[in-house]
């Protein structure tokens, strides 16, 4: 069994990602326990909304006809027939040549089509006088102008920030149905790591991609279901991994750093499904290996931390998004590089960059520090067509 | 008693809330729950990290002396002297003419200052040909010099991302010291409400501020603390604010659309502390009030959610931020104006637009509609000196 396949592009294992994500199932949520999950099912205004014709100022209600030709010269002249109460469903009639008090969010009276601002009238004894005209409809809402009942207020596949959890509230959806957030399985594996909490031996490190890619997950919507450290050693890994899928929607295991514990990775993955993907052109983060097993996806990330978290951004992101029904939506910049930053072309180059007043300067330095992870500010990505940015150039910084 | 101040500056305003934020208190978590979080103590390396000289390839390590002028016509040829183990704490030595292979991530045998990558190195047996000189260091992360024992390794306030978190599970941090989320109290008050579950009857409206601004300060890191619906009604007011005081770190009053409304708010925060700013210069969201009661800030949000929405991102945040020992962090993009937007000198609007290919369109049509919140992508800011936007202007739009 050969598993020394070709490396893919970054787009390639992109797509690669997107294709074996399995499709997630939705589950109802309290819509205070919605916030940043996505819609699985539009939600519908059941009634209007407003339920009625509703002044968005404080001021008079009445008929725009009543104003025509008003200004401060020469006012209109019209009776105020008393207020309408905030919540009250008495709001009365007005006729011809009256107006009645409304507050801002007040409903209007039957035959009142339009509002004045208080500031544009003026009231003496019952009678008020109105200096400017208005049209019908101004500073009114009118009865499902918001939204009409039974349409769609939001539409499946939407994340649900504070704003869309404000509408769901004002359409009666105390319950939205939303994707269920997928589990992701993660396995750390290598001779050389220990657990956090211990001191490493000579020769040995600390588990810091569990924490690294649980914490990942957990910021993309998913939950991470830890598997530990498992020694680098097939049947173990094999063992692990089986009980991650039974487990998970997916199962990330990083390490396999040194060219043999790679294969290792892939040689699992292979025993239990199938590798798709072993290398892709991205520095760093080359020895990648994307597989599938029992119809999941199992991602074999590099061992270094600082690699695995181009991985996770290049590529992991995407199977998280399309695990829920969504795609990547990143918060980029774009900033002037101090320095020039060569490239070996057919490979994409993600750099991590420091970022102030609109410069991007490289945080060069040996990339296997793990200190280049917190000291940079984001990533420049240099296609596999290039051989380099030139100090100067307008760059787009994904931020971290 | 005169609550009639005078209308602050948006800068005014986000200066009082900062000045009013109390000092959080900090709480110590295991690293797995610190995800965005905020640093409360800097968080040392307890060791030197990683804690020995450490190879970042596959290849020999060697003393980089032994190279000196290698080539692929006259290459560098030394004795392997077997393999470093992944994790191995029996590294050996290296004398004069030698080599040992390792694996990324492995240990440098006593003697070694660098490592030739694999694929410029040729195996022959025992001999070993190196076709390219290597630096002293290359290829080779030292002992300490990611962190080294003792030194700050993330220092207070900084947002834990999950690069944060991976460093500090790199050093030992299991568990980290980080500021308290505050506690958020949440009241709407107006007789129109009422809650999601039911149906508004004429006049009503349900109460969307609740869950719009819950969503919003947990967003913001903060915990929120729903105390419903009070009519308004200045006692049973106070009884609610003050019960909020009770429990949280500040408290959010939404509603007070009109103007008889938000005097009573304004009265209630008065009788309980103090009044700092009754109306801000902001559209939406002019009635606006900041006060304190007991230490704690009391804010009196507008009634409409859309405005409550726009004093949200534009004051409130600065104040959570603060709360929690931070800054403001904003998602802004550029993008080019496709209309006019005429504003009122003096008056810091906020215009709601949809953004789509580097296009920012504003979001036009009544401002008091709900639906503008989903509809559009972000604000763009007109400051109070402007008269407003031209077509073709390029804008910053802060993303929602």
């Amino acid at each position: 069994m050969s598993l020394f396949l070709e490396v893919v592009s970054v787009s390639e294992a992109v797509e690669a990602v997107r294709r074996i994500a399995p499709l997630p199932g939705c589950e109802e949520v309290p819509l205070e326990d919605a916030l940043h999950r996505v819609l699985a099912r539009d939600v519908h205004a059941d009634i209007d909304i407003p339920g009625f014709d509703r002044s968005t100022v404080d001021g008079y209600a009445l008929a725009a006809a009543e104003t025509t030709g008003a200004s401060e010269a020469i006012p209109a002249m019209l009776q105020c027939r008393g207020r309408v109460g905030m919540g009250s469903a008495d709001v009365g009639e007005i006729s011809s040549g009256a107006c009645r008090y409304v507050p801002t969010g007040g409903a209007l009276p039957e035959g009142a089509d339009a509002a004045v601002m208080i500031e544009h009238a003026e009231q003496i004894g019952d009678d008020v006088l109105i200096h400017r005209p208005v049209a019908p409809g101004e500073n009114v809402v009118f009865r499902g102008e918001d939204f009409g009942a039974g349409k769609v207020a939001l539409e499946r596949g939407r994340v649900l920030s504070p704003r869309e959890i404000g509408v769901a509230a004002a359409v009666g959806a105390d319950r939205v149905s939303v994707v269920t957030r997928p589990k992701i399985g993660i396995i750390s594996t290598g001779n050389e790591l220990v657990p956090v909490v211990e001191t490493p031996g000579p020769g040995e490190v600390r588990d810091a991609n569990s924490y690294l890619a649980g914490a990942f997950v957990t910021e993309r919507g998913c939950h991470p279901v830890y598997f530990g450290i498992v020694r680098d050693e097939q049947a173990m890994l094999k063992r692990a991994v089986s009980s991650a899928l039974d487990r998970c929607d997916a199962v990330l295991v990083s390490g396999g750093s040194s060219k043999d514990e790679r294969d290792n990775t892939a040689a699992v993955i292979a025993e239990l499904g199938e590798v798709l993907v072993h290398g892709i052109a991205i520095a760093p983060g080359k020895p990648t290996i994307i597989g599938t097993a029992g119809g999941k996806p199992v991602i074999g990330l590099p061992g270094h931390p600082a690699s695995t978290y181009v991985v996770l951004v290049a590529v992991v992101d995407h199977l998280l998004a399309a695990m829920q029904m969504t795609t990547v939506s990143r918060r980029t910049i774009r900033a002037q590089l101090t320095e020039n930053v060569p490239s070996t072309r057919g490979r994409e180059d993600y750099v991590r960059v420091s970022v102030r007043n609109g410069k991007a300067t490289p945080v060069f330095g040996k990339s296997g520090l793990l200190n280049t992870l917190v000291q940079s500010g984001g990533l420049v990505q240099i296609p596999a067509s290039s051989e380099g940015l030139e100090v100067g150039e307008e760059v787009e910084v994904i931020l971290w």
